[in-house]
């Protein structure tokens, strides 16, 4: 158990919006939302999974939609604690405890708003891992867990809620939803127990999280390379540094959808590596070849100053290094592939497991 | 007082169908439901709105989504009563009434599958005095009354809620939500005090309906004309009588949209006639010229039998005729033609009032 003040709150967006591989929103949007909730309702009390009770009533809020769209149509805040309020009323029973779904820029960081809000600890983890487009790609799903109840909620005070049948018809039903309420929304899903916490949760991601964004600051106060920092602390490696030459994206379906070009620079020289997004970084080929794929994390990084590069800040000119990331074991299984492997996002390649590097 | 049987359902669903303008639901799909659900239940208890306490808990029940899909994806029943008990849920009281919310072969009958499976009385009377494509056009929302809390269900026991900022953001979210269930789903909304019903809905519609059911079968099993009769019975005109030469249809964005050309027979011969509608029919020009236009109803009716023909149900080689049919006096008001006039579907001719005729 610790406190969480606005002091960690930068290595945190930072570090969440590496593990994020470009979606999970914009680091900074996340900063300045929790920023102002911990302000207001002082520190949130960040708990480890083993010291929450089996029987805790743990109900996780997220952002919904395209990350392009919220940089332009920014959140209130109020929204996510209406979503909470929303889903606990569904279930007649209040919240014990919150927690993140995803890694993220901003799904790391609005937890702490739902927290410091309705006066809540948080749980030091994640749903994931890493971040992913939809939101029935959850390692509970793979537990048996729904996603329904669940609400959202927008800026102007509109709110939904759903029970559906099986996660899948959440994540259609919640993004038409959320594609009306101008592609982006608050939302409140996945109610957990305790136990369910400590058994299909990832553990200390956001402890993870913190120490990825402290490395990455840490090298460039030290001149030492951030990038390889980062690397360490998440026992990824180097895939390829070069310059953005072409982003193609579009906003379509309640998704930014779209590729980015980079060539090669320094021992990459020569070669071309292309990226594939959907909110997040999904494929990396270099000359044709994958190298990075889902469910592994392909996390961009600005070359010099190691700042997470998230798929809507890619642009023409932009010096990056790629880190690809082992991910969470389950995500290997036949289910986990299944759910948010190449073939659900329409690739046809086999997966082939990252190996794992040192951690530093 | 009165109980409706299944005898009175084939009148009710092809007068319900006439008042429906072309939208509603089709009559076949909407009898066949009431009547599995009185077979079930028993008889529907009917109640004038006179018959009902100020502060009875009204909940009426419809059906949402574009009628060319209804026809193709039948309604299971169950999902009717699913939305009128999520809205009991959010709103923590229990019906006592039901009431319909607009006429149509289906947005008729409907109501008596609520009131069948719930074991409630139903009220007679409904929101319009016609059939309008979108849910803010009820005679409640001049009187101020909120569509939501309001909830959706869909035959695969998916359901949604909806609290929102207004009754237009009603519209645009269930819409979304509607399209997403396979483009068409029950709702549940508007809930009205008894004294609402009094003050804000038409009374009388579904004795109407049966009145105008009915004529039409007597005048055919009396070698009359059951054109005439129905116009009799509802004070309104016959327009046009002619071949159906043309249709034009999309299902877009959640509604049935098209056009349809009749050219004259008779005394209308050498005429032509254009039938504008969204689900509903808008607008009827006689050669370029307006001759009856929201919110007044055009009635389509089979030349020869009197049976209502829905805008699905238009096809090349029908004998048709046409009445216009003047509206509840309220849509005529400057709030109401804001709501419903030709301005808000996107037409430039100004409203001019279709006059009463003798009602029979």
């Amino acid at each position: 158990m610790r406190e969480i003040t606005t002091d960690n709150l930068p290595d945190l967006a930072r570090g969440a919006a590496v593990l994020g591989t470009g979606g999970g929103g914009d680091p900074f949007v996340g900063r300045l939302l929790a920023q102002q909730a911990i302000k207001q309702h002082g520190p949130v009390t960040l708990l480890d999974v083993d010291e929450i009770d089996d029987d805790a009533v743990v109900i996780p809020t997220a952002f919904m939609g395209a990350p392009t769209v919220m940089l332009e149509k920014l959140p209130s805040g109020d929204e996510i604690l209406h979503a909470l309020r929303a889903v606990e009323e569904l279930i007649g029973r209040k919240a014990t405890h919150t927690v993140s779904i995803e890694a993220g820029g901003l799904n790391s960081m609005s937890p702490f708003v739902a927290a410091a809000d309705a006066g809540i600890p948080l749980i030091d983890a994640d749903g994931m891992g890493r971040a992913f487009p939809e939101l029935q790609m959850l390692l509970p799903t793979l537990g048996g867990i729904k996603a329904s109840p669940m609400a959202l909620a927008d800026e102007r005070g509109n709110a939904v809620t759903l029970r559906t049948d099986g996660n899948a018809w959440a994540e259609r039903l919640a993004r038409a939803v959320t594609v009306e309420m101008g592609c982006s929304a608050a939302v409140s899903l996945y109610v957990l127990s305790g136990r369910q916490v400590k058994d299909h949760l990832v553990p200390g991601t956001l402890t993870l999280c913190e120490r990825v964004g402290r490395s990455i600051r840490e090298a460039r106060e030290g001149h030492t390379d951030p990038v390889a920092a980062a690397a360490g602390v998440l026992g990824g490696r180097q895939v390829f540094t070069g310059k953005v030459t072409d982003v193609q994206r579009t906003t379509s379906g309640g998704f930014a959808r779209g590729t980015a070009v980079l060539a090669g620079l320094t021992e990459d020289s020569g070669s071309t590596m292309e990226l594939s997004f959907q909110n997040e970084n999904l494929v990396a080929t270099r000359d044709g070849a994958v190298v990075v794929s889902v469910p592994d994390l392909i996390c961009v990084l600005d070359t010099d100053s190691g700042e997470p590069v998230t798929t809507e800040t890619l642009r023409y000119g932009l010096r990056v290094s790629v880190l690809g990331v082992p991910c969470d074991p389950r995500w290997r299984t036949p289910e986990g592939l299944a759910l948010a492997g190449p073939g659900y996002f329409g690739y046809e390649h086999p997966y082939e497991p990252l190996p794992h590097a040192e951690v530093s």
